[in-house]
């Protein structure tokens, strides 16, 4: 191993994902230095091989590195603006969660006392840390994720998306959306096919196959959304409604919830309300782009 | 080509759909006869060398196998119910759409005057039939299925769903039910992330990877429901409605539609008030199998 993957850090906040963290970094060789408010979750992660500081102030003195991960932005705001917590020139890469506006904040908070700042989102759970499974996003200054990246790599998949610090949390919620709607069209579809005595494991690989199918449009779809122009080269709207209806019907002539459903005509008969009925499903951008009362 | 992928077949309904269909059968080599209430639409067909027939009755003489694709049950109906048409020994494909209550009510009316009956669901645009890409759905007595199925092999991918004639409409439904749903959070996410200056082309390829692996957990998330035990292996609910909050906050935040998010988290918190917040998200196939307000 050479200096950059033996390089030291710290980790403060050892919850359930900060202990993963931590743990994550001492198997891959790197010096670790943890400390959490309720000292005695440390003793694990010690008797690994952890350095565990006195004070949050020791804990970021004691590596050029520090993540931190602690259960809102409040409580990383209390630990970081303790009063033996010197920032300057320390690089705090902050993995808790929260919004975008929280993130942009945390940025300036941080940088104004001299520290660099990168903000991070975890999509995975603490037992998929340290493998390629967990996906960890990261925005902020490009060269500070360079910087340390190779120590990154070793929480799992690490990404950056960009410079401003909002974007890690913006593609955290935005994946999390498209996590629960697979989840809920499937649930959906399951509950449909359960009252003609089809079960789940019997309809799963049909709803994996569209699911899988339809994300393969999305970027070609995209570019529709960038042009600003929906040609109906597929299917019109007004002809995506009709079978929308059929759904509705469907859903609720099997007893079934037909929420999900209403929602999904809902949008769209908004989007040709608004005129757009020749033209093709991204049209609907404009729908999911403004607040429903605007 | 032997005797079996030139068997004879009828088409009745030549709108865009059914034109697609006949002419995919043409073009596999099937003998084909063809029949529309608007003579005009087989002209072009009939070019292509399709035989025209002066009324349905005689459509359905022609071939022991009939395909019909009408607007609605309601047109198949009139089509079928004519004096001069004899179902007795033919054999009924019914592409049209419609629900599973009216393809059973179909089987049943065909079969008690002779007919041997299969509903059909095509999962496609016209522009696809002829190729592995129209997926098209059947559902009834699986021999005549098997009869057939070298002949419908002639319009794309051909699925054979089970013995319920209600069954490819309900697959079909739920089908675009997921597609509108990964289409819907995709949008959610592009509207989401324009408010950050990043356009459609760069999230796509994100969703794009959430979408196709969130896919993958279905089958194994399907074993839950059908067990009817929802450990929380991965994650309890509980902790999923934070983020879910999360989701309507930054939407709210950034000045989107919050519809979606919302209903997401109803679904999760009604589920969680019975009872269920430590159990993972299958288990909100309860809240998917009833109506709103039982
Ligand atoms: N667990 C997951 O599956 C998961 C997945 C993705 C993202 N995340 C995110 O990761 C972050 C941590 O989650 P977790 O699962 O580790 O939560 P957790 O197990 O509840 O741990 C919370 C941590 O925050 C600390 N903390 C809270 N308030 C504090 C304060 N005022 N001062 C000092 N320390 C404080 C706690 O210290 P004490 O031990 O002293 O209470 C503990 O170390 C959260 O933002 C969460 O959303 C978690
Ligand atoms: N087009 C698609 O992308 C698509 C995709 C999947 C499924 N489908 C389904 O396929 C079916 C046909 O769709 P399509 O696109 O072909 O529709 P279409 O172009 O509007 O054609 C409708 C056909 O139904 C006939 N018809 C309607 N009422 C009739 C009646 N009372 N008596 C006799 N004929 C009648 C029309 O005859 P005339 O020509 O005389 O009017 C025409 O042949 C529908 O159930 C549709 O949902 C279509």
């Amino acid at each position: 191993m050479d200096s950059t993957t033996n390089a030291p850090v710290t980790v403060v906040g050892l919850g359930l994902m900060g202990r993963a963290l931590a743990g994550a970094f001492l198997k891959a060789g790197h010096p670790t230095t943890v400390w959490n408010r309720t000292t005695s979750k440390s003793d694990q992660l010690v008797a690994e091989g952890a350095r565990r500081a006195p004070t949050v102030g020791d804990a970021l003195r004691a590596s050029s590195l520090t993540i931190i991960c602690v259960t809102d932005y409040q409580a990383m705001h209390e630990l970081l603006g303790a009063s033996d917590v010197e920032l300057d020139g320390t690089m705090v890469i902050n993995l808790t969660s929260g919004d975008s506006a929280q993130a942009r904040a945390a940025a300036r908070w941080a940088e104004q006392r001299g520290a660099r700042y990168l903000d991070g989102a975890i999509m995975a759970i603490p037992s998929a840390i340290g493998t390629a499974e967990a996906v960890i996003l990261h925005s902020g200054p490009q060269p500070d994720f360079d910087a340390y990246k190779s120590t990154l790599d070793a929480l799992g998949t690490v990404t950056y998306l960009g410079a401003d610090h909002g974007l890690a949390s913006l593609y955290d919620v935005a994946g999390l959306a498209m996590m629960w709607s697979v989840l809920n069209a499937w649930l959906q579809g399951t509950a449909m096919l359960r009252t003609a005595g089809v079960d789940a494991a019997t309809y799963a690989p049909f709803a994996r196959q569209i699911a899988a199918g339809v994300a393969e449009w999305l970027p070609g779809y995209a570019e529709q959304i960038d042009s600003g122009s929906f040609p109906a080269e597929v299917s019109a709207l007004e002809t995506d409604v009709r079978a929308m209806a059929h759904l509705i019907e469907e859903s609720e002539a099997v007893g079934v919830n037909a929420e999900l459903p209403k929602l999904i005509k809902a949008m769209a008969d908004r989007s040709i309300a608004a005129g757009h009925g020749g033209e093709q499903y991204p049209v609907l951008i404009e729908e999911f782009s403004k607040p429903r009362d605007s």
